[in-house]
């Protein structure tokens, strides 16, 4: 056993240290004054193509993606890198590359995409000239259970049609926004886990229209193509679109949610440390009733709270993350909900209480918190609620125990 | 003891019942559709107009104000009145012609204005003609201690001068919001609580600057007038704009707050039923994993919750109100402190409830609940965040217990 | 609405907070020094017999039953007296005749006992001669589902035989506790709510065999006659000891509820009364880095935290009483329900932080708190476990909001 | 970074846990019949030194020390052995003399003692010939601030003469308890951690009094040899009986504090596994509502949190153990305070949802739930408050963010 870090995650986390000092920060003000300035512009503000270009030169693109495709990291040695980049939640990963859902994207095509797929959408995907969604959940079932989705799939010769409703497909607001990545029932007859398939949709195919952006606790999220609504209505693609084989969405679906969850968990600590440094500055810095809030007692115990809370659901994804590494997802498969439950909750307690610390600023656009504070509660619905995870979870454990219970 | 409404309050709720049903609830959708389509204006949607002649064609006007002013109703009466309003908090309290900050502003002029000050303000606001706003928070300092505030008043022959940068200062976007309640320092030099003063300020004055909108968690909040920042640069008023006397602006402070603490826990009462009977219906209806969701027990656990907590939240706000009317907001101390505590802690929890269970539509603008939760959110920090409070509330406690001990 | 006291109540307090203050607070040191020192015996120790004597003298006796045989209070005026005895709950309730489970079962007799077993046994227990206990719960089963309830109760003839195990029969250790009243099942073809029927078994019946006392968080509870384990083998009594008639013990124990509800919850309240003062004067009177432990914010945070849980609880059990008062149990049943949930969780929170302001002296013998806690703790489960409450309380209120939920 | 076991660890693990299951856990109810059966005996039941002697056999003997004396494991090595013996917490520490307090005694006599301490106190403790305890803890002041130790330790010639009064001193209440390291004040003019020196006090030095033993929660624990208060009263012993120098004492204590809290923190992971594990089974097993309380989801809920906070807290756990090792306590600090927060609120925790999970028997004696409880509940307690180790986490993480402030 051994909490240290290897050469390599260390060396790039120096690299990525100085590159998020250095460039990141320094343009954190000017970006959100873009975004505030162009109301109905979807696109990233332009100060991010100095920011990519710089992370390229540096050796800070696709850091995410394992194998020949990327960078050749592992989980457990990514993590640390995605923590980094949380810090600057808006910026960062999409300067180096690594922003979701591209990521997730890139991963499936690199992995179940035939030659062709790959050749016309992963190679611009690594090179950041398109960028890409992914179309999963409905509005109109609860479709955390993979059994409801709704939207139909079917095949017609040589070609799929497509008929349904998504939203929250994120990204999808941003004209640029090329590829959708389509979750859909092709036999429903098929049993329970066989149902569905994935397929590669075409922004500017016909039938396709993005309808509205949906918002997110008042937040538009355009910095980074919003969240869409789109309706598919006899959407026609080729067959050669599919991904995979037919049946294959369900199984896809659970090979990609085990990294995109280490990522998105470790930005979320990456926010909650920002925001813990943050409150700690506050409170320093502030006076009331005769003294600093630093001297607060109150204040005190919400910092040690979040340092204590933080660094433990910190292990837990580091684990998560070298288990995935060396047993595989399905041998991690606890850990990898447990960190689903574990960090978005954290990540969202942590902040609430920087938004305290700060009072009114706190809820404003003054600081980063409020925003934060959205990611961080988004997330304990994104991917299925938390109580879908916690119920699943537990009835694992109690298998575990030789415990007879009925199996959901 | 006695747990039932008297005769007047059950009549004036049976007709605000019917209003709500009958003209409220049905303008919801036009009323954010007129403010998601007038992107710039910070004006109340039109369709406001409508619904305030039909509360006043039916006696639902101006009904927080007690004393010959107003409806003439007790803290008490009023109250469940309010906590209906607060099912469409948007709309029914404007309607109503009770909307803070009007409701204190008004609620002052009628107690402490001049007979001048009264008719110049007090008569158009009553007849819902202007708006007013409450300038007291300051961006520079921690302004939940009084004695922070650092915006100056100073007395120049027959004017006095302010100077000093105000923010969330709520309702002053709209351009009808002509009067600006200043809270100010008039002399940093007498004793800590006679340091303040409060002064009428006309809204076109010169050296008012009314600089943005703050927004809350994403939020603008057009539909109520917004909340701004504003710069006072040496604007000279006449010294017959002073309320009151010079060094009285804390006392008044502390008057006016009972009653708008009661208004503001009975809506936030309302919103948090508003948003249990949302969550019950979404779970009755929506299925997942073999069954509705409402089957599901943490999801009962939640509601039962929320049932328990609302109503122990209710009955204090209540015993607050009678104790203000029957032995004055000073003894009534302990329970005024603790409704700021309990109720939007409440209010908060149940509707972040709600939101889970609406999954992604709770958190987007489809649903009424993510701009709830922000309301609520937001009033664990108005007129002091919710930790000066319970400070202040244990102090009193402490004194309490101070007299000799009994053996244990 | 009205929250303040009627003067029967006003005049009963005032009395009864003279007697615990001239007599029985004096007496608790006596009280705990004689059950100390007489380690195998189960009778209340010595010192309650003076209490006694002086409450009967004082008219503080029998105050919890209404109606003729009782002092005639409604729940509603008994509410606040109970909660006084709370304070001293191994002293007071006893002291006034007014301790579980004596009461119920005096109840019981009262309303739903003939001529002849209202003659045998409620006479001497108004009288304070004997006690009693009431045999529900079995170690065998989660008795909380009272279908689950194994024990049988057969017509044989002129007589009952009963067979079963119970335990946690509170007071049978007691060898002054002359009468069981035993819940079982006669009849397990019946509908369910129709299957159970109440008995009254007296303690010398042969079969009948008190087995051990059982510990509650390491406490024997020795000074209110322990919690017995009882078997019961081919006790046979006269049929004339049925309570009612065969099919009744279920709607008899739902009517036995409400009332015992508010007793003990109020008493709860007392004692979380009594362990938030304690707390008071222990941290005002304790010093460590640099000052008194009342100067340290977290604390402060917890006392300003006790006022309000206990002062909305308190409500919430006032109205659950005046509610079956005016319009009966049925239609209090949400309070009633909501109080079972509340108030222990409050009660044992409040001491629960009690102690920890007392350090070790709070989890020892040197103070009443850690006594306090397991009470309240054990609350929690007796009656049925909080969950139980809980699912009941939300099915009832989804179908108050059309909810199509599944009957359960 | 790797988060598997080394081959040592590995190997003994698996001796322990077949030690465990065949040795300890087949012992427990014996155990506890001698425990019953002998009220008024403080020294552990016959039955251990059977343990004793099979463990001493498979070399599972003082593990828990480093260095030439003991078994020379890591903190990080012995961290997962002391969980396992949590399982057990009564036995298994006892039968591999493993079990506080002489475990840090002896460390401390290893660390710091003589040629000549060593050879009269350490070889019959590391050989279980006798224990010792550790006199801290003081009635009369909030000892969790050393400077508060009130007893003093006064040179007198040859010999040094104590006068004082601690309590809940841990295995003094047991006879074969020889040796008492206790803490006082030597010099009160010295600057504050150079006041206390610590001193061997034979148990029958003339002027020792071992007073009563303490009570936790209704427990006596006598099974390990209980809490006693002891009154010093000149107590006169040899010079030769200082540890170390005068004025180290809370030096000393310090140093004392890292292994001790790894080990406690470990076994009460063992503990909170094990209510984990009979609450899954118990749940299986029980039935109610018509079907097993295995189905319900609120349990499942408990069962999941309790899942992801026992993985965490043990991560935390064993990386401050890891820190110990590799870059000493000092730099632990973090770490170190932060188990000591978390671990015992997560033990308790899931104690309390297995208690309620198992109703009436939670509570009882009938199984090791409520003494498991109390052992984690006053671990809250036990070297110093959570608040104060929360309150001083604080102070260090606002001095590491006290740097220049990154703009936001």
């Amino acid at each position: 056993m051994d909490f240290g870090y290897d050469q390599t995650t260390a060396r790039l986390l120096a690299e990525l240290r100085d590159f998020m000092t250095g460039w990141v920060h320094p343009a954190e003000e000017e970006f959100e004054r873009q975004v505030r300035e162009a109301p109905g512009r979807w696109e990233p503000p332009p100060v991010l193509d100095r920011l990519r270009a710089e992370a390229r030169r540096r050796g800070l693109w696709n850091l995410f993606l394992p194998g020949e495709y990327g960078a050749g990291l592992t989980n457990l040695q990514y993590a640390p890198l995605a923590e980094l980049t949380g810090w600057s939640p808006s910026l960062a990963p999409a300067a180096l590359n690594c922003a979701a859902p591209d990521t997730g994207n890139m991963e499936l095509l690199a992995r179940f995409g035939t030659p062709q797929q790959r050749e016309r959408w992963l190679v611009p995907l690594l090179d950041g000239r398109i960028r890409s969604a992914f179309a999963m959940t409905e509005p109109a079932v609860a479709s955390s259970d993979a059994t409801n989705i709704a939207t139909r799939i079917e095949r017609d010769g040589e070609t799929y049609v497509v008929n349904g409703r998504k939203w929250f497909v994120t990204g999808a607001m941003d004209p640029r926004c090329e590829l959708f990545i389509v979750m859909g029932r092709t036999d429903p007859a098929a049993p329970v886990r066989r149902q569905q398939s994935q397929l590669l949709v075409e922004r500017d195919t016909p039938g396709v229209t993005v309808r509205r952006g949906m918002s997110v606790y008042g937040y538009e999220d355009r910095e980074h193509g919003g969240h869409a609504e789109i309706d598919f209505v006899d959407v026609r693609v080729p067959a050669a679109n599919l991904i995979d084989v037919e049946g294959s969405g369900f199984a896809i679906s659970q090979a990609r949610l085990g990294p995109g969850r280490i990522h998105h968990c470790m930005r979320l600590l990456g926010m909650a440390e920002r925001a813990l440094e943050l409150m700690c500055r506050r409170v320093a810095g502030r006076r009331a009733f005769g003294g600093p809030l630093a001297d607060q007692g109150v204040i005190r115990d919400w910092i040690a709270e979040a340092r204590v809370r933080i660094e433990q659901a910190r292990l837990l994804v580091l684990k998560a993350a070298w288990l995935m590494d060396t047993v595989g997802n399905r041998q991690a498969h606890t850990e990898i909900q447990g960190i689903k439950i574990v960090v978005p909750a954290v990540a969202e307690w942590v902040v609430d209480r920087a938004v305290q610390a700060h009072g009114a600023a706190g809820v404003s656009q003054d600081t980063v918190l409020a925003r934060f504070w959205a990611r961080a509660r988004t997330l304990r619905l994104a991917d299925g609620p938390d109580e879908v995870h916690r119920q699943s979870l537990a009835r694992r454990e109690l298998r575990r125990h030789g415990g007879d219970a009925r199996r959901v």
